[in-house]
Protein backbone atom coordinates (compact mmCIF):
# COMPACT_ATOMS: atom_id res chain seq x y z
CA UNK A 1 0.00 0.00 0.00
CA UNK A 2 1.48 3.30 -1.30
CA UNK A 3 -0.40 5.48 1.38
CA UNK A 4 2.00 4.10 4.01
CA UNK A 5 5.26 6.02 4.79
CA UNK A 6 6.81 2.76 6.58
CA UNK A 7 5.53 0.51 3.90
CA UNK A 8 7.34 2.46 1.20
CA UNK A 9 9.91 3.11 3.82
CA UNK A 10 10.79 -1.20 3.80
CA UNK A 11 10.69 -0.69 -0.06
CA UNK A 12 13.37 1.73 -0.25
CA UNK A 13 15.55 0.24 2.21
CA UNK A 14 15.01 -3.11 0.38
CA UNK A 15 16.11 -1.32 -2.96
CA UNK A 16 19.20 -0.14 -0.90
CA UNK A 17 19.96 -3.11 0.74
CA UNK A 18 20.18 -5.12 -2.10
CA UNK A 19 22.63 -3.24 -4.23
CA UNK A 20 24.41 -2.81 -0.68
CA UNK A 21 24.55 0.52 -1.06
CA UNK A 22 24.20 1.28 2.60
CA UNK A 23 27.88 1.93 2.77
CA UNK A 24 27.17 5.02 0.56
CA UNK A 25 24.14 6.75 2.12
CA UNK A 26 26.06 8.00 5.12
CA UNK A 27 24.06 11.20 6.64
CA UNK A 28 26.29 13.87 4.88
CA UNK A 29 26.01 12.42 1.37
CA UNK A 30 22.20 11.59 1.67
CA UNK A 31 21.70 15.72 3.54
CA UNK A 32 23.96 16.46 0.09
CA UNK A 33 21.75 14.04 -2.10
CA UNK A 34 18.61 15.41 -1.33
CA UNK A 35 19.54 19.35 -1.36
CA UNK A 36 20.60 18.53 -4.86
CA UNK A 37 17.80 16.93 -5.71
CA UNK A 38 15.28 19.51 -4.37
CA UNK A 39 17.52 22.19 -6.58
CA UNK A 40 16.58 20.02 -9.70
CA UNK A 41 12.70 19.94 -8.85
CA UNK A 42 13.26 24.25 -8.38
CA UNK A 43 15.17 24.06 -11.99
CA UNK A 44 11.94 23.87 -13.23
CA UNK A 45 10.76 27.44 -12.02
CA UNK A 46 13.77 29.26 -12.24
CA UNK A 47 13.01 32.07 -14.14
CA UNK A 48 9.60 31.72 -14.72
CA UNK A 49 6.91 34.45 -14.34
CA UNK A 50 3.86 33.22 -12.49
CA UNK A 51 1.67 33.45 -15.61
CA UNK A 52 4.14 30.40 -17.19
CA UNK A 53 3.79 28.37 -14.33
CA UNK A 54 0.87 26.60 -15.05
CA UNK A 55 2.13 25.77 -18.22
CA UNK A 56 5.32 24.55 -17.10
CA UNK A 57 3.27 22.10 -14.70
CA UNK A 58 1.36 20.81 -17.70
CA UNK A 59 4.36 20.22 -19.88
CA UNK A 60 6.60 18.64 -17.51
CA UNK A 61 4.49 16.80 -15.79
CA UNK A 62 6.24 13.84 -15.66
CA UNK A 63 9.39 15.03 -14.80
CA UNK A 64 8.44 17.09 -11.62
CA UNK A 65 6.35 14.15 -10.41
CA UNK A 66 9.70 12.42 -11.22
CA UNK A 67 11.79 14.88 -9.25
CA UNK A 68 9.64 15.06 -5.85
CA UNK A 69 9.40 11.51 -5.98
CA UNK A 70 13.21 11.82 -5.83
CA UNK A 71 13.38 14.00 -2.64
CA UNK A 72 10.43 12.05 -0.68
CA UNK A 73 12.83 8.98 -1.43
CA UNK A 74 15.91 10.28 -0.13
CA UNK A 75 14.40 11.83 2.68
CA UNK A 76 12.18 8.78 3.87
CA UNK A 77 15.28 7.01 3.72
CA UNK A 78 17.23 9.80 5.16
CA UNK A 79 14.91 9.41 8.28
CA UNK A 80 14.57 5.82 8.67
CA UNK A 81 18.62 5.89 8.49
CA UNK A 82 18.86 8.49 11.93
CA UNK A 83 15.98 6.72 13.65
CA UNK A 84 13.42 9.01 13.69
CA UNK A 85 9.84 8.09 12.27
CA UNK A 86 8.97 10.35 10.27
CA UNK A 87 5.51 10.57 10.40
CA UNK A 88 5.95 11.36 13.98
CA UNK A 89 8.79 14.20 13.37
CA UNK A 90 6.44 15.91 11.04
CA UNK A 91 3.39 15.75 13.30
CA UNK A 92 5.33 17.20 15.77
CA UNK A 93 6.67 19.90 13.60
CA UNK A 94 2.73 20.60 12.48
CA UNK A 95 1.78 20.74 15.95
CA UNK A 96 4.71 22.67 16.26
CA UNK A 97 4.02 25.13 13.85
CA UNK A 98 -0.09 25.64 15.31
CA UNK A 99 1.73 27.61 18.48
CA UNK A 100 4.58 29.47 16.02
CA UNK A 101 1.80 30.48 13.64
CA UNK A 102 -1.54 31.53 15.64
CA UNK A 103 -4.19 31.64 13.39
CA UNK A 104 -5.31 35.11 14.29
CA UNK A 105 -2.12 36.76 13.95
CA UNK A 106 -1.02 34.85 10.49
CA UNK A 107 -4.37 34.45 8.83
CA UNK A 108 -3.91 36.10 5.36
CA UNK A 109 0.18 37.16 6.02
CA UNK A 110 3.44 35.74 4.92
CA UNK A 111 5.67 36.64 8.28
CA UNK A 112 7.91 34.47 9.89
CA UNK A 113 7.14 33.47 13.22
CA UNK A 114 9.71 35.74 14.51
CA UNK A 115 8.12 38.72 13.42
CA UNK A 116 4.45 38.51 13.96
CA UNK B 1 -2.57 7.97 12.54
CA UNK B 2 0.83 9.77 11.29
CA UNK B 3 1.99 6.45 9.06
CA UNK B 4 -0.69 7.76 6.19
CA UNK B 5 0.72 10.14 3.94
CA UNK B 6 -2.93 11.02 3.36
CA UNK B 7 -3.68 11.65 6.07
CA UNK B 8 -0.40 13.95 7.17
CA UNK B 9 -1.35 15.78 3.82
CA UNK B 10 -4.96 16.35 4.96
CA UNK B 11 -3.20 17.65 8.35
CA UNK B 12 -0.73 20.05 6.46
CA UNK B 13 -3.86 21.81 4.11
CA UNK B 14 -5.87 22.11 6.92
CA UNK B 15 -2.90 24.02 8.53
CA UNK B 16 -2.39 26.00 5.61
CA UNK B 17 -6.25 26.71 4.77
CA UNK B 18 -6.92 27.84 8.36
CA UNK B 19 -4.32 30.71 7.72
CA UNK B 20 -5.14 31.12 4.12
CA UNK B 21 -1.53 30.72 2.46
CA UNK B 22 -3.00 28.97 -0.20
CA UNK B 23 -2.26 32.24 -1.87
CA UNK B 24 1.19 32.26 -1.41
CA UNK B 25 1.92 28.54 -1.89
CA UNK B 26 2.15 28.45 -5.51
CA UNK B 27 4.73 25.78 -6.73
CA UNK B 28 7.32 28.15 -7.74
CA UNK B 29 7.45 29.70 -4.69
CA UNK B 30 6.37 26.24 -2.53
CA UNK B 31 10.13 24.89 -4.70
CA UNK B 32 12.09 27.24 -3.70
CA UNK B 33 10.81 26.78 0.01
CA UNK B 34 11.73 23.27 -0.37
CA UNK B 35 15.05 24.06 -1.83
CA UNK B 36 15.90 26.74 1.12
CA UNK B 37 14.99 23.69 3.52
CA UNK B 38 17.03 21.19 2.28
CA UNK B 39 19.86 23.68 2.59
CA UNK B 40 19.16 24.18 6.14
CA UNK B 41 19.12 20.19 6.16
CA UNK B 42 22.49 19.67 5.03
CA UNK B 43 24.31 22.90 6.67
CA UNK B 44 24.74 20.83 9.35
CA UNK B 45 27.04 18.48 7.42
CA UNK B 46 28.99 21.00 5.32
CA UNK B 47 32.91 21.06 6.48
CA UNK B 48 31.97 17.78 8.53
CA UNK B 49 34.43 14.90 8.43
CA UNK B 50 33.37 11.41 8.38
CA UNK B 51 34.56 10.96 12.14
CA UNK B 52 32.49 13.77 13.13
CA UNK B 53 29.44 13.27 11.96
CA UNK B 54 27.90 10.70 14.23
CA UNK B 55 28.36 13.14 16.84
CA UNK B 56 27.14 16.34 15.09
CA UNK B 57 23.92 13.61 14.61
CA UNK B 58 23.42 13.58 18.43
CA UNK B 59 24.36 16.57 19.68
CA UNK B 60 21.79 18.40 16.81
CA UNK B 61 19.62 15.55 17.04
CA UNK B 62 16.31 18.05 17.76
CA UNK B 63 17.07 20.38 15.52
CA UNK B 64 18.09 17.83 12.31
CA UNK B 65 14.37 16.30 13.05
CA UNK B 66 12.91 19.56 12.79
CA UNK B 67 14.49 20.68 9.21
CA UNK B 68 13.72 16.82 7.81
CA UNK B 69 10.24 17.41 9.11
CA UNK B 70 10.41 20.97 7.32
CA UNK B 71 11.66 19.70 3.76
CA UNK B 72 8.56 16.42 4.22
CA UNK B 73 5.66 19.11 4.79
CA UNK B 74 6.31 21.10 2.03
CA UNK B 75 7.13 18.46 0.03
CA UNK B 76 3.28 16.54 0.71
CA UNK B 77 1.60 19.77 0.48
CA UNK B 78 3.71 20.73 -3.30
CA UNK B 79 2.65 17.11 -4.47
CA UNK B 80 -0.91 17.19 -3.21
CA UNK B 81 -1.35 20.83 -4.50
CA UNK B 82 -0.12 19.83 -8.37
CA UNK B 83 -2.57 16.92 -8.26
CA UNK B 84 0.05 13.96 -7.77
CA UNK B 85 -0.20 10.85 -5.10
CA UNK B 86 2.79 10.76 -3.69
CA UNK B 87 2.77 7.57 -2.28
CA UNK B 88 2.22 6.42 -6.32
CA UNK B 89 4.73 8.78 -7.81
CA UNK B 90 7.36 7.42 -5.09
CA UNK B 91 6.39 4.13 -5.74
CA UNK B 92 6.76 4.80 -10.02
CA UNK B 93 9.84 5.70 -9.30
CA UNK B 94 10.98 2.97 -6.97
CA UNK B 95 10.18 0.66 -9.76
CA UNK B 96 11.68 2.50 -12.31
CA UNK B 97 14.93 2.77 -10.71
CA UNK B 98 14.65 -1.10 -9.65
CA UNK B 99 15.31 -1.16 -13.90
CA UNK B 100 17.68 1.14 -13.98
CA UNK B 101 19.98 0.13 -11.50
CA UNK B 102 20.12 -4.03 -11.75
CA UNK B 103 21.12 -5.52 -9.33
CA UNK B 104 24.04 -7.54 -10.25
CA UNK B 105 25.29 -4.20 -12.19
CA UNK B 106 24.75 -2.04 -9.09
CA UNK B 107 25.86 -4.12 -6.35
CA UNK B 108 28.50 -2.48 -4.64
CA UNK B 109 29.06 0.39 -6.37
CA UNK B 110 27.82 4.38 -6.91
CA UNK B 111 27.64 4.67 -10.77
CA UNK B 112 24.84 6.54 -12.26
CA UNK B 113 22.54 4.60 -13.96
CA UNK B 114 24.24 6.45 -17.65
CA UNK B 115 27.69 4.72 -16.73
CA UNK B 116 26.74 1.51 -16.00
CA UNK C 1 43.17 46.38 -4.75
CA UNK C 2 39.79 44.75 -4.63
CA UNK C 3 38.75 44.90 -8.38
CA UNK C 4 40.97 42.05 -8.89
CA UNK C 5 40.28 38.40 -8.96
CA UNK C 6 43.49 37.65 -8.61
CA UNK C 7 44.53 39.57 -5.87
CA UNK C 8 41.15 38.82 -3.79
CA UNK C 9 42.15 35.44 -4.59
CA UNK C 10 45.44 35.85 -3.17
CA UNK C 11 44.30 36.96 0.12
CA UNK C 12 41.57 34.19 0.35
CA UNK C 13 44.50 31.46 0.13
CA UNK C 14 46.34 33.36 2.48
CA UNK C 15 43.58 33.43 4.54
CA UNK C 16 43.39 29.56 4.38
CA UNK C 17 46.52 28.68 4.61
CA UNK C 18 47.39 30.71 7.76
CA UNK C 19 44.59 28.78 8.92
CA UNK C 20 46.31 25.15 6.89
CA UNK C 21 42.18 24.68 6.23
CA UNK C 22 43.47 23.44 2.96
CA UNK C 23 42.82 19.65 3.99
CA UNK C 24 39.26 20.14 4.93
CA UNK C 25 38.71 22.55 1.08
CA UNK C 26 38.46 19.59 -1.45
CA UNK C 27 36.58 19.96 -4.44
CA UNK C 28 33.59 18.06 -3.14
CA UNK C 29 33.16 20.10 0.26
CA UNK C 30 33.64 23.10 -1.25
CA UNK C 31 30.49 22.64 -3.72
CA UNK C 32 28.53 21.38 -0.87
CA UNK C 33 29.91 25.02 1.09
CA UNK C 34 29.15 27.03 -1.99
CA UNK C 35 25.52 25.89 -2.51
CA UNK C 36 24.60 25.66 1.67
CA UNK C 37 25.92 29.73 1.06
CA UNK C 38 23.83 29.86 -1.67
CA UNK C 39 20.68 28.18 -0.10
CA UNK C 40 21.29 31.29 3.20
CA UNK C 41 21.24 33.78 0.31
CA UNK C 42 17.85 32.66 -1.27
CA UNK C 43 16.23 32.29 2.44
CA UNK C 44 15.86 35.80 2.60
CA UNK C 45 13.42 35.88 -0.39
CA UNK C 46 11.69 33.03 0.45
CA UNK C 47 7.58 33.57 0.46
CA UNK C 48 8.62 37.05 -0.79
CA UNK C 49 5.93 38.69 -2.71
CA UNK C 50 7.12 41.28 -5.08
CA UNK C 51 6.14 44.52 -3.44
CA UNK C 52 8.11 42.97 -0.39
CA UNK C 53 11.02 42.30 -1.91
CA UNK C 54 12.07 46.27 -1.83
CA UNK C 55 12.12 46.51 1.61
CA UNK C 56 13.67 43.41 3.00
CA UNK C 57 16.73 44.13 0.80
CA UNK C 58 16.88 47.72 2.65
CA UNK C 59 16.13 46.27 6.19
CA UNK C 60 18.99 43.46 5.39
CA UNK C 61 21.56 44.95 3.01
CA UNK C 62 24.47 44.10 5.32
CA UNK C 63 22.89 40.60 6.11
CA UNK C 64 23.05 40.39 2.21
CA UNK C 65 25.95 41.38 1.63
CA UNK C 66 27.16 39.26 3.85
CA UNK C 67 25.87 35.96 1.95
CA UNK C 68 26.66 37.47 -1.23
CA UNK C 69 30.71 37.55 -0.02
CA UNK C 70 30.52 33.55 1.33
CA UNK C 71 29.15 32.40 -1.93
CA UNK C 72 31.91 34.43 -3.94
CA UNK C 73 34.89 33.97 -1.67
CA UNK C 74 34.33 29.91 -1.54
CA UNK C 75 34.02 30.68 -5.13
CA UNK C 76 37.11 32.16 -6.19
CA UNK C 77 38.65 29.58 -3.98
CA UNK C 78 37.22 26.45 -5.68
CA UNK C 79 38.16 28.23 -9.63
CA UNK C 80 42.03 28.45 -8.13
CA UNK C 81 42.12 24.95 -6.60
CA UNK C 82 41.00 23.38 -9.41
CA UNK C 83 43.55 25.31 -11.48
CA UNK C 84 40.94 27.54 -13.38
CA UNK C 85 41.20 31.55 -14.25
CA UNK C 86 37.97 32.45 -12.99
CA UNK C 87 38.23 35.59 -15.34
CA UNK C 88 38.92 33.38 -18.08
CA UNK C 89 36.23 30.81 -17.61
CA UNK C 90 33.66 33.68 -16.69
CA UNK C 91 34.60 35.48 -20.14
CA UNK C 92 34.53 32.04 -22.53
CA UNK C 93 30.88 31.57 -20.71
CA UNK C 94 29.69 35.27 -21.57
CA UNK C 95 30.94 34.47 -25.46
CA UNK C 96 29.13 30.82 -24.95
CA UNK C 97 25.82 32.85 -23.53
CA UNK C 98 26.07 35.26 -26.65
CA UNK C 99 25.56 32.84 -29.20
CA UNK C 100 23.49 30.15 -27.60
CA UNK C 101 20.95 33.55 -26.55
CA UNK C 102 20.82 35.68 -29.97
CA UNK C 103 19.86 39.41 -29.23
CA UNK C 104 17.18 39.10 -32.19
CA UNK C 105 15.54 35.68 -30.48
CA UNK C 106 15.75 36.69 -26.85
CA UNK C 107 15.35 39.76 -26.61
CA UNK C 108 12.09 40.81 -24.15
CA UNK C 109 11.97 36.79 -23.38
CA UNK C 110 13.36 34.65 -20.68
CA UNK C 111 13.21 31.48 -23.01
CA UNK C 112 15.91 28.69 -22.48
CA UNK C 113 18.27 28.46 -25.22
CA UNK C 114 16.91 24.88 -26.05
CA UNK C 115 13.56 26.28 -27.24
CA UNK C 116 14.38 28.96 -29.17
CA UNK D 1 40.60 42.58 -19.13
CA UNK D 2 39.36 39.12 -17.38
CA UNK D 3 40.76 40.02 -13.84
CA UNK D 4 38.67 43.19 -13.03
CA UNK D 5 35.14 42.40 -11.41
CA UNK D 6 34.10 45.63 -13.05
CA UNK D 7 35.27 45.06 -16.19
CA UNK D 8 33.34 41.51 -16.13
CA UNK D 9 30.33 43.08 -14.38
CA UNK D 10 29.93 45.72 -17.29
CA UNK D 11 30.30 43.12 -19.99
CA UNK D 12 27.41 40.89 -17.82
CA UNK D 13 25.46 43.64 -17.89
CA UNK D 14 25.64 44.90 -20.97
CA UNK D 15 24.89 40.83 -22.64
CA UNK D 16 21.54 41.38 -19.89
CA UNK D 17 20.65 44.61 -21.18
CA UNK D 18 20.93 43.33 -25.00
CA UNK D 19 18.30 41.36 -24.46
CA UNK D 20 16.51 43.25 -22.53
CA UNK D 21 16.21 41.21 -19.62
CA UNK D 22 17.16 43.13 -16.29
CA UNK D 23 13.10 43.00 -16.13
CA UNK D 24 12.96 39.13 -15.19
CA UNK D 25 16.40 39.75 -12.87
CA UNK D 26 14.98 40.72 -9.91
CA UNK D 27 17.16 40.06 -6.33
CA UNK D 28 14.30 36.75 -5.95
CA UNK D 29 15.02 35.61 -9.64
CA UNK D 30 18.18 36.10 -9.18
CA UNK D 31 18.97 34.26 -5.88
CA UNK D 32 17.15 31.61 -6.94
CA UNK D 33 18.97 30.71 -10.21
CA UNK D 34 22.61 31.41 -8.18
CA UNK D 35 20.88 28.61 -5.86
CA UNK D 36 20.27 26.71 -8.51
CA UNK D 37 23.49 26.72 -10.55
CA UNK D 38 25.27 26.03 -7.30
CA UNK D 39 23.65 22.72 -7.16
CA UNK D 40 24.40 22.20 -10.47
CA UNK D 41 28.01 22.35 -9.42
CA UNK D 42 27.53 20.33 -6.86
CA UNK D 43 25.62 17.65 -8.78
CA UNK D 44 29.12 16.64 -10.08
CA UNK D 45 30.39 15.34 -6.40
CA UNK D 46 26.69 13.98 -5.06
CA UNK D 47 27.68 10.47 -3.88
CA UNK D 48 31.26 10.61 -4.92
CA UNK D 49 33.96 9.18 -2.51
CA UNK D 50 37.25 11.00 -1.85
CA UNK D 51 39.33 8.52 -4.44
CA UNK D 52 37.07 9.60 -6.97
CA UNK D 53 36.66 13.61 -7.07
CA UNK D 54 39.97 13.64 -8.57
CA UNK D 55 39.31 11.39 -11.54
CA UNK D 56 36.03 13.25 -11.65
CA UNK D 57 37.97 16.39 -11.69
CA UNK D 58 39.35 15.35 -15.14
CA UNK D 59 36.65 13.89 -16.56
CA UNK D 60 34.38 17.05 -16.30
CA UNK D 61 36.88 19.49 -16.16
CA UNK D 62 34.83 22.15 -19.20
CA UNK D 63 31.33 21.53 -17.41
CA UNK D 64 32.56 21.97 -13.92
CA UNK D 65 34.25 25.65 -15.73
CA UNK D 66 31.15 26.31 -17.16
CA UNK D 67 28.91 25.50 -13.99
CA UNK D 68 31.75 27.76 -11.98
CA UNK D 69 31.17 30.32 -14.06
CA UNK D 70 27.30 30.40 -14.24
CA UNK D 71 27.08 30.81 -10.73
CA UNK D 72 29.87 33.36 -10.59
CA UNK D 73 27.94 35.39 -13.54
CA UNK D 74 24.83 35.67 -11.81
CA UNK D 75 26.96 36.61 -8.62
CA UNK D 76 28.60 39.30 -10.02
CA UNK D 77 25.34 40.68 -11.57
CA UNK D 78 23.46 40.46 -8.25
CA UNK D 79 26.16 42.17 -6.58
CA UNK D 80 26.01 44.87 -9.48
CA UNK D 81 21.82 45.31 -9.13
CA UNK D 82 21.85 45.87 -5.58
CA UNK D 83 24.13 48.36 -5.61
CA UNK D 84 26.98 46.50 -4.28
CA UNK D 85 31.39 46.75 -4.92
CA UNK D 86 31.59 42.94 -5.12
CA UNK D 87 35.38 43.58 -4.14
CA UNK D 88 34.71 45.53 -1.30
CA UNK D 89 32.16 43.38 0.54
CA UNK D 90 34.60 40.40 -0.63
CA UNK D 91 37.27 42.05 1.47
CA UNK D 92 35.43 43.28 4.50
CA UNK D 93 33.93 39.87 4.94
CA UNK D 94 37.50 38.54 4.65
CA UNK D 95 38.70 40.84 7.44
CA UNK D 96 35.64 39.76 9.10
CA UNK D 97 36.51 36.55 9.17
CA UNK D 98 39.77 37.06 9.98
CA UNK D 99 38.59 38.17 13.17
CA UNK D 100 36.13 35.62 13.99
CA UNK D 101 38.62 32.91 13.14
CA UNK D 102 41.76 33.62 15.01
CA UNK D 103 45.05 31.46 13.42
CA UNK D 104 45.87 30.62 17.20
CA UNK D 105 42.30 28.87 17.73
CA UNK D 106 41.02 28.16 13.99
CA UNK D 107 44.43 26.02 12.86
CA UNK D 108 44.02 23.06 11.64
CA UNK D 109 40.70 22.32 12.77
CA UNK D 110 37.33 23.39 11.26
CA UNK D 111 34.75 24.12 14.38
CA UNK D 112 32.38 27.15 13.25
CA UNK D 113 33.45 30.66 14.85
CA UNK D 114 30.39 29.86 17.49
CA UNK D 115 32.32 26.89 18.87
CA UNK D 116 35.96 28.17 18.40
Amino acid sequence: MSDSISELTTQIQTFVDARDWRKFHNAKDLSVAISAEAGELMQHFVWQQEEQIERRLEAHREEIASEIADVAILLFEFADNLGYNLGDVMQAKIAHNDIRYPVDKSRGNNLKYSEL
